[in-house]
């Protein structure tokens, strides 16, 4: 650790602004990762109301974000930081000692590996099963949607239920020894499956064994999602 | 810079071996990371032949990378690491000397980003038109199609492509001032759409002047994708 690490003191930190939604399961990821840090005292949330299509106006999209999505970082100079992952790792390196993202190379590599498989194997998945199979956001907001392409990525996101409980089978956490942004992106996949009320299957013992584990953690506890 | 920069070796470096597909647009990424860090000499690719469906067997699933896709990287412990974003970033910190990936926080930060909206906004959306709405990898590869949400996404790529443009009417490269893997990700981009023959917009000026620009670089000119 370095003395630059050691005498690192947040207050110091300018306001950041997060556009947000806070039970949202792609917000609760950066949530979490803030409470991680012990970051929240150096955030503004500002309410962007997905059920009303704020996330798609050409403002919000011209000026925030173009894909549209929440959750966005910005700073006080304006810069606009949309992505969770980029937003997560922003976040971790602040303080020049990330201990989210990992510190070599090779757990760099893992967990930014493990956390990208969590987005495309359950996250994303549920997410595409929300809006096209389910009524999503509402018809104000859902204008076009592929229902049988929906269905699959539910099953999708039921086999990456699996996969994740056999990888926890062998391990504590979803990158390895140690609680990472990973965990964190499984995480936001649960918060969404039990919105669209897609369980668990219970013979993933190993996963939801990991849940509860995380659960226990003050950092998600606490967030609005499990409120 | 720290002397441990100064003084790194790659020759040092173990063999790594890529599982490949020399003139994919995803593996193209990775070799085009790779030769600007100067480490295609620590590499040995291995072939996995994408038209014979290789990527899908159940020992690259079961062995290589859950998610079936090209390239993985393979560390002389037997660690694999997919996703090429999660490889870059392996690639770019092995040396201390991180030059694709960012230095600062906030450089970190608005790389990622610009490199995931590259994927979502035209990489990976041509990639669906390609294995949804054409034949794609043939017919024993590609054996669910939805050709409806293919075109789809043909179209948001080429929003995309036109976004990208805007982008890069103001800065010379993807990510701001210097060259990144946002600009190594919009090149895969535009290397798929060659595939699928999407041209890019006669009017996209800016968007076709840097890619001219990349096209002088040795790392990208050279790549088996150009050949």
């Amino acid at each position: 650790m370095t003395s630059s690490t050691i005498n690192f003191d947040v207050t110091t930190l300018p306001i950041m602004t997060i556009y947000d939604f806070p039970k949202g399961p792609y917000p609760t990821r950066v949530r979490i990762a803030l409470a991680e840090k012990n970051l929240q005292s150096r955030v503004e949330f500002v309410m962007v109301d997905l059920y009303k299509g704020e996330h798609k106006r050409p403002e919000f999209i011209s000026g925030k974000n173009y894909s549209g999505t929440l959750p966005v970082l910005e700073l006080n100079d304006g810069t606009c930081i949309a992505e969770c992952t980029a937003i997560t790792g922003y976040l971790d390196t602040l303080d020049g000692a990330p201990m989210l993202t990992g510190r070599t190379p090779l757990e760099k590599g893992v967990i930014h590996m493990m956390s990208k498989r969590a987005e495309l194997e359950l996250l994303d998945a549920i997410s595409v099963y929300f809006h096209h199979a389910t009524p999503g956001l509402g018809p104000d907001v859902e204008l076009y949607q592929n229902s049988e392409w929906g269905f699959r990525q539910r099953d999708k996101a039921l086999r990456g239920m699996r996969y994740f409980n056999d990888v926890l089978k062998n391990q504590p956490f979803v990158a390895g020894d140690a609680f990472s942004m990973a965990d964190i992106t499984l995480i936001g996949g649960l918060v969404f499956a039990s919105i669209v009320k897609l369980p668990v299957p219970a013979e993933c013992e190993a996963l939801l064994a990991w849940y509860t584990r995380m659960w226990e953690r003050p950092s998600v506890k606490n967030q609005p999602a499990f409120a």
